[in-house]
């Protein structure tokens, strides 16, 4: 009974025309070109290396791409049963006519070739939006980008900030910093005016956000100007060899600046709380990072206290903060409950999280998934495994144990999968 | 199949008469007078408020409680989706003979005028007591509360310590403790026979329990007589002034106190781990606090040592220490596993953390559940969940995945529910 | 639907011959001799004084084994819900001709004669391999045993090194060290020459692992021959008195010369995660050990990155860090996920922690399971446990939610059973 129900609430639910919140799309390059591109990303590079090939196999710089998808291909026998693997397959299916359930040495080949004929035609991207059903996506565009040569409309800018909060000791991404908004970096108010020209450069190409990923161990607090300009002092001088103490002041004192900035422009600013860079030192390009789960939204209390008209949505990286985002997000107006994030973006763990966030967070404050992809086609198979699992939870949870009609249940995943993000981003 | 089975299973433990363990009953006026007593639980306005609603609509002190309950039903609909909405519909369902399932705007005067018309008849909470199929129920009583006025075997003391524990640096805190105990507080031998005067007097009045919340970082221990008159000293000079130093040393001299006083009354002492007070400054009454899910309860160690005839019945405001809740019940035999508290106290947590103690907790050492209500009303629909989630979790874990028979499922489930709170409370 | 498939599923699985990589089994005297070696299992032992029964009644040196199990199965009615109690019956259902559900002062009795009659088999222990379809068996090994006067290709050895990474302090433990390897422990390079000794030792003795459980606050560092030699100094010349800083600059030296080792003998090094010893110092014979679940793997990036050629097969107490064994598996290409311990060994844990491994740990990378046991018998009931629920999230979660066959679902339990258990062991 259950998986006739849930197969009902799914396919009203994949009708839907959706938006995709949080990418890393490259507006001016938005889909593949060869296999290569959907499986040099980083699940499928650091899963093959995790269970032995040599990442000197796969990232050499002169490889080929069909080369490079060979010896992937070759190296996903173990990886198989992983549910970033069955994104790939159904990838295949969709977009390329593949008919079976397994890829390997044998039968590559032809869809590798299929791939590329289809990949080559000039309306690609726009084939993969529409096979998606797929309405627009937001971007994460570096603070000095430009928004030039493309439709913010369909490719919706948001402005990334970890640079700036987190890298500013660097005279490289100061330099950035000055060349992109005419400032010369040297006291609070130069940073707080160089910020403000970021926002108005953002605002006025109809971004949607300002988003940041946070290490567990951050916990921003208001700095005063005088202790922010000697960080400055500081960083000017001694650049990253600047004391960590100093380092971090100035880092408080950016992203405080930054929910300024967002309260000013009315602006969402999405934390991505959790991530330790680098952990794997050898590992696979963007894939060395992991995380400490022991870190607690306690360490933005006075975030959330202080900028009470700035809404935040919020991703946490473990599953175990989950519990916390959700009586948080209960509790204060500003707090949203946001997506499934990387090491929590699989299906146990998304169908526990989401479980717990249905029954205790107000309907209007949950934005249901993104799929943080780098190419276009991987939205497919991603929103497709969220909407399984948002299907079963909806049958299990609200239709079987608290009697819940299925049309109010399909309104419910609606409104998680789409209005939300219309009304929390104001699009 | 399991449908059919978790409703047989519900509907036999639903026949039982309860003893709700904790609430904060107000035994002089347990039940509600109007709708607004009932939407004016921290529940629904906290999460009203979340979803959007100011707090000044709903917390002025002239508001006519028709109009409060209006404004809040009119802001209830962000929350519909959540398990707390669902309480208020089966109260309503249940008291005030609603049919439906959704109360808006459209038809929400009816049933408030229904609901003042019942709640006007002066048997009201025997009615609400006996449709709830309640025996008993424990009360949170402030530990100069005279305990006159009501019945004792209905409403059954229990001795509240916070006060003690935490805000003894208070000037009104220490003249309650003086004025309710005739003792004047200035060493620890006046402390400890306050104490004992409190107890004495709790213990001729039924009490069952004494009870205590906990913030996270609240790890007790033994204090000497000489470090506790030195701390004592500093809060009558320096009242809430006096250093964090001894406040805490004063907590754990009171709380130590407190414990001993459990043992030479045989007396439970109920422990509410997690709770962090007024992280949200300007939430609604009752809706300020959250947590830090980064507690352990190894900080108990010295305690559960100390003490192996006081038993500890814990309660754990974060589900992430549910495992070692279970693991030292398992261990400890003064541990007691009891109900679900408040952020985990909804249906997806519940039913994780329930399941993790039926199978590795004695059944003779888990407190199935209490209300935690300030209105007698809660009880029905709460004690109702959960005996849902119970009746579940028994069907699919024991029945089906264990092969128990259906009839010993049942007899460990009203153990849970009842059996447990009468041998542990000694009732 | 579910059901029957997950009995088919369970059905093939359970017909595998299979090897059991970690017990604490006696190569010498491996199978039980009464009912008192099963019910002596600080399983049953600390669960029944948990629900009341005083330790000193099961612990008296002269107790007759009979009059034990006497005692211990008249407690045991308090703890028949918990699975531990399920694996006795299971067992007397297995070896022993029992045909009911529940064993009590009623009728234990003839189990227990009938049990002795079997046992006193000379083929006993063989009987028990036999009937548990079990291959061969990991012991843990001290470090100075001989490892004689059994067949090591059935007891398979493996090196167990908390004594000597913990407790080097002690006079005994370096005594033994000395007089094992006939190597005076003086500087850091006797040290590294000893370690040396015992892995000829092990590894000329078939021996396939190396392992050792781990406190929640360890987290090892790579430690200069000069500070190693002044912590060698202080507990040479102080014993247990010298300064936790030696002790634990020692206990990192050691430690980290034990993976150069495992390195060196390729050898994996088996991690237990999570432990703190005696939290309940007056608790049963191994029931005194409980947990932080504080813990994070990112304590163990050092170690992860110094030694890339150095398998980890890791455990982890409590199901909290689950999340991030996974992850760091997903990650790491020497990182192993390894069955579930002690606290987390339970099928609530079990299902939840299983299911988020077998859809993001390559499927080359996970040891499904081992029993932990002390006597042969447990064998069959535990990892009868594990099938059951290996059966169940393959169906629901891979079958079902994935449309994968069925045979592809008993392939992947396989391989998680056996077919790793030879690979990283090097069987």
């Amino acid at each position: 009974m259950s998986i006739e129900l849930r197969n009902r609430i799914f396919d009203e639910l994949d009708l839907m025309v959706l938006i995709d919140p949080h990418t890393h799309i490259n507006a001016l390059d938005p889909a593949s070109h060869t296999l290569a591109d959907i499986l040099g990303y980083h699940y499928y590079t650091e899963l093959s290396h995790s269970a032995g090939l040599s990442k000197f196999e796969i990232e050499g710089e002169q490889l080929d791409p069909k080369e490079k998808v060979q010896r992937l291909i070759e190296n996903l026998g173990p990886v198989n049963n992983t549910i970033q693997y069955s994104w790939f397959i159904e990838m295949c299916q969709a977009f390329f006519d593949f008919q079976g359930d397994q890829i390997d040495a044998a039968n590559w080949e032809p869809i590798y070739d299929r791939a590329l004929e289809k990949m080559r035609s000039p309306d690609w991207a726009q084939q993969v939006l529409s096979a998606s059903r797929l309405e627009s996506v937001f971007l994460t565009n570096d603070f000095d980008d430009p928004l030039e040569g493309f439709d913010t409309s369909l490719y919706i800018p948001c402005l990334r900030t970890d640079d700036l909060v987190f890298h500013l000791s660097k005279p490289e991404v100061r330099e950035r910093l000055e060349s992109s908004t005419d400032i010369s970096i040297s006291t609070p108010d130069s940073v707080r005016d160089a910020l403000g020209s970021l926002f108005e450069h953002f605002k006025g190409n109809n971004a949607r956000a300002c988003a940041i990923s946070l290490p567990p161990d951050f916990a921003p607090r208001e700095v005063s100007d005088g202790r922010a300009q000697t960080a400055l002092d500081a960083i000017l001088s001694d650049g990253v060899e600047a004391s960590a103490s100093h380092k971090n002041a100035l880092a408080s004192f950016v992203f405080w600046n930054l929910a300024t900035q967002c309260q000013q422009h009315k602006l969402p600013f999405d934390l991505m709380i959790g991530v330790n860079r680098g952990v794997y030192e050898d590992g696979v390009y963007q894939g060395q990072d992991l995380y400490d789960s022991r870190v607690s939204l306690i360490q933005y209390k006075q975030l959330f206290n202080a900028f009470p008209t700035v809404v935040f949505p919020i991703s946490v990286l473990a599953s175990v903060t989950n519990q916390e985002l959700t009586s948080y997000a209960w509790i204060f107006p500003n707090v949203v409950t946001n997506g499934h994030w990387w090491y929590s973006n699989t299906p146990t763990f998304i169908e526990l999280d989401l479980a717990s966030r249905l029954e205790a967070v107000p309907r209007t404050k949950q934005i249901g998934y993104y799929s943080d992809m780098y190419k276009l086609e991987f939205a497919l198979p991603k929103f497709a495994m969220y909407k399984r699992i948002l299907a079963k939870v909806l049958a299990e949870r609200f239709v079987i144990d608290r009697n819940w009609s299925e049309s109010d249940a399909i309104a419910f995943g609606k409104q998680i999968l789409r209005g939300n993000v219309e009304s929390i981003f104001g699009l």
